[in-house]
């Protein structure tokens, strides 16, 4: 069976994608929360199940085959489970549902280190940065191009929920959690990331957690 | 037919990799080049053909389709090309090879950012500093493990020249130009990486640009 090994899920943001790609895949795995600045953590990641990705979650093992990199675990599920799950079949949605997830994976620097994920909270709205603020605005392009062509009667961005979805749920709990400014038809796509079912699964895995990280449980000045 | 839009051959290392994933399809492309900072470049990436990645490259149209990075080029030709050209057929080595291409993908950033491509340049051996060390640290291991685990009697990480040859490709020509230490075991790998005839062709690309950019061109301290 498929081992999935993460981080807080108050916390890790790519633990959430690493979760989700699994929950969409539709195959059975067992879920292992490893605490981040845990002693527990920290004896754990030491560990042979932690050697491929020096530490890192999420970690996912198959076997002998192990994925420590969330994208990369999107596109294994994604031939694992039948191809058909995780991206649109039409081939130019599917060549922009690509290029989007791998621009969230290796982008959007500022507002990943400035506003880190914070299930639990919800702040009053302050001033973003400027490099924020430009983080912000490409991803309402790129959602709103997406909803327009290729959204059609669904929810999401390509209709319905898939690998799109789980490389920005983090981006939209951060959209939440700070009160971030966004464009005007971007709360119907986030409330429908909130209520999806995963996501409540995990919503309330997170609640019920007992570790608070102080590093994490800052407000933005 | 495809159409990539890519930089200055000599500076540009995404733009590499988008080549480099043409080539390895063995479909027919043309290839644009739209020199950075130039004014053809501009004008030019303000126009449509530029619009879906707000003027970065590489960009790689296909009819209707458009994909807008290194990545996403490699799993869209992946998939175009038949699947079998790019990663290796063994469930486990190609775990491995995918998250070593994403983490290629989003990491190494003191790397890249303190040592910039230019194949044009052998520089003489300076002290990197502590990040760039932890990052030629760990793309040894990981260079290392996958020549162990799956590179078998051929000359490329996975044994054939794939996907993650592809991703390293201008961290192969870094290590040159900046005489960087590496372990004892690369250069034979770097040496088959250059001398492969995909980069062959690059390299000549290169060398018969007229364009310099002082940015690029600096020595570092």
């Amino acid at each position: 069976m498929l081992k999935l090994f993460i981080g807080n899920k108050a916390y890790s943001s790519w633990s959430l994608r690493g979760w989700l790609a699994c929950k969409l895949s539709g195959l059975p795995f067992e879920e292992v929360v490893v605490p981040l600045y845990d002693q527990a953590w920290e004896k754990r990641r030491q560990g042979d199940e932690f050697a491929p990705s020096s530490g890192k979650v999420p970690i996912l093992w198959d076997g002998d085959a192990v994925v420590w990199d969330s994208l990369a675990i999107v596109e294994y599920l994604n031939e694992k489970s039948g191809g058909d799950k995780f991206w649109p079949a039409d081939p130019a949605a599917r060549a922009m549902a690509r290029s989007m997830a791998a621009e969230m994976h290796s982008g959007f620097a500022a507002l990943r280190r400035e506003h880190s994920m914070n299930i639990r909270q919800v702040y009053p709205p302050k001033n973003p940065s400027d490099e924020v603020m430009q983080d912000i605005q490409r991803i309402m392009e790129l959602w709103a191009q997406a909803r327009a062509r290729y959204g059609g009667d669904g929810d999401f961005l390509f209709g319905e929920f898939g690998a799109v979805d789980v490389m920005f749920a983090p981006v939209v709990t951060r959209f939440v959690t700070y009160s971030l400014p966004v464009a005007r038809f971007a709360p119907a796509y986030m409330q429908a990331v909130l209520q999806h079912r995963f996501m409540q699964d995990w919503i309330a895995g997170a609640q019920e957690e007992e570790w608070v990280i102080e590093k994490f449980e800052q407000e933005p000045a």
